[in-house]
């Protein structure tokens, strides 16, 4: 007999119910059966693992941004960054999900914060990864080798197995947030990591306004010939806020002309795709930035699998499942698998929404379903 | 302040270590901030999070044939079958992984058992599942009406929200295994079920020993031209034992003749795939019969994901990480992530092995790595 | 100058008609401009060019092969096979096409015919192949040293690059159809060609019951895992017509017992696909066998592209555009792009037809149109 | 006997030399029997039918853009345009094609030339099409309604089946290329063609700077999240040229700071594409910029399928198998299947060359193959 059966970590009860056996001497002494053997019978599980429809274990949940960034400020002044620790990163934990730093049960996002002058270590590993910035500007992601300015409202890719660190060559601190499939891959155990160098050579370490990846993919429909084929991440590295903007105000634009475009009467949106592939920008991750027009409302939606929403800017409410939020620059909450979203602008601002999504894993094996709800 | 943050369901405690920040008052009250805001750092969970490689939580770990059936037999005896509970099925409760029914992170496998004249009532659901029968006849599975024989050897996928009965035609019980992919589906929220009737019609209780879907799909290179286009997954409800058995042969047959096929010396392999596709017979899962010729071994392989395995005939010993089994007919056991694994048929007695996983996930993804051991 | 304008190739004619421009001397001259320098206005041409549907230059036409067979036969005395002619060949020559030896503007379609002992040489080529047989058996095909027997009512693809040579082992000689998409290449001027061996080896001119390739790839629904992803041609080198006539009658039995499979009442149809996509056999022409039960009639039917039959069995009529005749085994026919075709069985035999066309090249370019006519 | 065989269009000859039977009286007689039933064997033909490699019809040659440019301004005066003629379109014709309107065998180009004023009537036809513009503006084409303005060295691809119409809204006439893939379409016998309006609607006339299509698609990785999936061809209607030229001297900047990026030393190239899928902008046309830096040469290369070119700017030398150009601004020259090329720019200027080839049939069909050469 192995010692890990001692004791079994299966524990069986019988209870009464619909599908369930009479709860009887014999039903008790199978079930001790079961437990000595590691067995555990369909018909006292059911309920939890085939549901009606998703029920998530996850919950409605919104942070203040001021909150998070006071707290990210004040881990920059004691918490240090460096080989191990890797990244001075502060992760959502999704009040139902058991304290782990899970935002929904397959993403994680995370506030970063450097001070002026620090370097996060360069590392790689297989969890693809994305920063967009709520606000601020001076830090620079180095991606192997090509460094990346970050300003506010950009969006930048970081596909899993490159090379990447960051430094902030500037003189105030800057804050951002990571999004990652860290629990997805943790639950299917499918993670590599790797460390780098302490610091990225000081050629690395430009400042320039483009990034190489920028200047080869960064123009509308055109691709290096240079290139080949497919890739399964993209390879632009950095989305500019000044062309996610204008595409928003283009298609509430044409929505004004009574043109196609926009996804419901004044709600814009569009999708960070890569550029090798027109699909998403990440094997794993969906990420798009969603525009309400002052005054107006979203239609009310729900999909399987689960987004985490930043507001960008604006004012307005939120609504999920059976919670609703004020919310205002830089707030983060998330949306668990099929719970209804809407959102609504307020009477005088729109109000910009960054979302990330796991819909990509759910759409590449055929399980993806959205519908508008009422 | 929202009650589900009373008390706090995360708890962070300062521990020296690489990486990790001085555990000072200071600290100690940022943690609370963190915990009371419903953060988690990075630093504190990285090297369980991003570990190099995949480690997995579950354990190699064997289920004796002789045991499962045992008790399926007793359950036979004392636990009806009917709405509510659905399926007389017990199973596999990996000893790491907290007493879930859960084989792996991602798979269930377990042994159903039916009486004679029973039936298990009809369903759908979005988990994709498959039956597999290592001994034993006398059972249809009803797939959208159409009655599927079920005998030794034989494999039945079993997609994704298709409606599905078993009944039992024979004068004795039947057992076999099922695999699904509810763990998966568990984890990341996306599973949708939904209850048929309790009797199909006496109809489609046909005992036919060719299932429509065999007439129309069982035909090597060949396929109806009324059907369209490539299809999630596999049409053909049954792949027969007979066939799976000479292609086994043939391999073995083509090496002995100085020709390429097995997957090395004395290894043969097969996968049950989609005839729309090429590709696996089910998104989610890769299900493979591999036949060890007497005296043989198989290399030594790991990779990325899960599997199961059932012993399907002949004696050998298995290797899975650092335990080592001899193993008989029926046995099952599992093989976590990243783990070696490498089987060894008796020096008298070819060893034929049914597998399935989780690669098809991975590969989807672009997040699948393999590599030979030692 | 350039010599090569002198005299120029181009002859433009001032015409009358709609669209067409007053013919004045203006003109005139203008269009002796455009000869100069080579050049046609797309006003002259636009009705040949951009027809509203395409009309073919081919036109329908039928060959006997009783006809066929009696001029291979007396070539099979006279002319010798080997390197430099490299096949016993004799192609159908649409009448429409100006002598060229084209069936239809993209598909060959000949008569091949090897006398006992016979051997024709090895060779590969760009241009996809096929072979089909009628009646007869002896031959075998050796494709990259693998040898595959020939026998009535089998279907042997040979995709492009592939060393392949044949050879008669039988007391009697023997003929079948070769399909190529000759002319495609031709018109696209996309061919290569390279000669190999006069003779292949002893060992390789095996006469065995079943090829290497049906082995390893003749079994439904089952890959070898050794082999790796998908493939632009198929790896199976041969369809037996047991397993075809097989699906065909399940295709019929189906249909009488209510349940769906046929393409239309009576009127069954396998594709020959390639088992590593699930698509057409050859990445160019799609292969079928067509079946109509006695007394049956297919619905008439039109597509881009063009086919050409071959009667394998039975008899009735078939129709084609305006031409309709009573066809017997062995009799080849074609359908020119977008032509109506039926065929109707007789009263008391049913209709077997063996059809390739080119469907493949329209459908990767998303350029196919297939409708149901009257 | 059927009518068309009266004379019989084949006609076969006896001739001496390799692989060729013996000319005997009866090899004759057996000829006559293959012309009476519409016969050609492969031995006669197989060195034009399959050569060692692609041996084109076609021919290198050379059009002066200002030759063109003359004509097309004199048949400006004289030939109207309308309905039926459709377009005051004029084709190179390949000297080698007798005298079709086809500068290779897959791809039409022509110079298409509009009045002040004009109106070029409505349609849609299945070929693909695209329009360039080596000088000169005021011309919009409406794509279903959306206005496209036509700017010097702009790119408007034109996918098959839309409907589309060119109006003149400025004091000048305007000349510009089309491409089109109507030889291609001509010899596979696939296209429809309909006729629409004689004049768009007045606000369809709109003199807008940017088309819808560009507000909804012309921005750098960002995708409408109310478009659905992949589209066969691009949505993005124009590729600017602002944009081209950035990507083209971003591409030789990385090349002077040691980054990768062009294809070869001082050769840039950018490939447009569909933003829905990454691949070729059309689905049977590749279309692309070059710019060979000043003192620049590129590679010398070959491959499968054709391809013209027009020199967009700049001067210097092309080679296409044994002919060599000096080539100024708007001169258009085709390189046949399998002929090297080769581009070298002036001492003192970058020439930038415009391309379109066929690639992508071949591409989709498996048949592509190139080459450096020497």
């Amino acid at each position: 007999m192995t010692t890990d059966l001692t004791p079994s970590p299966v524990r069986l009860h019988a209870v009464a119910g619909r599908g369930q056996p009479e709860p009887t001497p014999a039903l008790e002494q199978l079930y001790r059966g079961f437990e000595q053997e590691l067995l555990v019978p369909l018909w006292t599980e059911i309920g939890d693992l085939m549901p009606r429809h998703p029920k998530s274990k996850a919950v409605p949940h919104l942070w203040r941004w001021e909150k998070l960034l006071a707290l990210a400020a004040q881990a920059g002044e004691i918490v240090p960054v460096g080989r191990g620790g890797e990244r001075r990163a502060i992760a959502l934990a999704n009040p139902a999900l058991g304290g782990r730093p899970f935002a929904t049960p397959t993403l994680w996002a995370a506030i970063q914060y450097l001070m002026p002058g620090e370097d996060a270590p360069e590392h790689r590993h297989t969890q693809h990864a994305f920063r967009f910035v709520v606000e601020g500007e001076g830090v620079w992601t180095v991606v192997n080798g090509d460094a990346v300015r970050m300003s506010r409202g950009d969006f930048l890719p970081q596909a899993g197995w490159n090379w990447h660190a960051h430094h902030n060559a500037a003189t105030e601190p800057m804050a951002w947030i990571d999004g990652l499939d860290i629990p997805f891959s943790y639950y299917t155990e499918s993670q590599f990591f790797e460390a780098g160098r302490e610091r990225v050579s000081p050629a690395e370490r430009s400042t320039a306004e483009r990034s190489y990846a920028e200047r080869l993919w960064g123009h509308p429909g055109l691709r290096p010939v240079s290139s080949k084929g497919a890739q399964p991440a993209s390879p632009l590295l950095a989305y500019r806020w000044a062309d996610t903007d204008r595409a928003l105000a283009d298609q509430l634009a044409l929505e004004a002309e009574g043109q196609p475009g926009t996804l419901s009467p004044g709600h814009a949106a569009v999708r960070f795709t890569n550029p090798t592939t027109g699909g998403d920008v990440l094997p794993t991750m969906r990420c798009e930035m969603h525009r309400v027009r002052a005054g107006a409302a979203t239609l009310v939606h729900r999909e399987v699998g689960s987004s985490v929403f930043q507001v960008f800017d604006g004012s307005g409410t939120v609504t999920v499942g059976e919670r609703t939020w004020q919310v205002a620059r830089g707030d983060l909450f998330v949306v668990p698998s099929w719970q209804p979203f809407s959102a609504q602008a307020s009477a005088s601002d729109a109000l910009d929404l960054f979302r990330f999504g796991d819909a990509p894993i759910f759409e590449a094996l055929h399980a993806h379903r959205a519908e508008a709800v009422g």
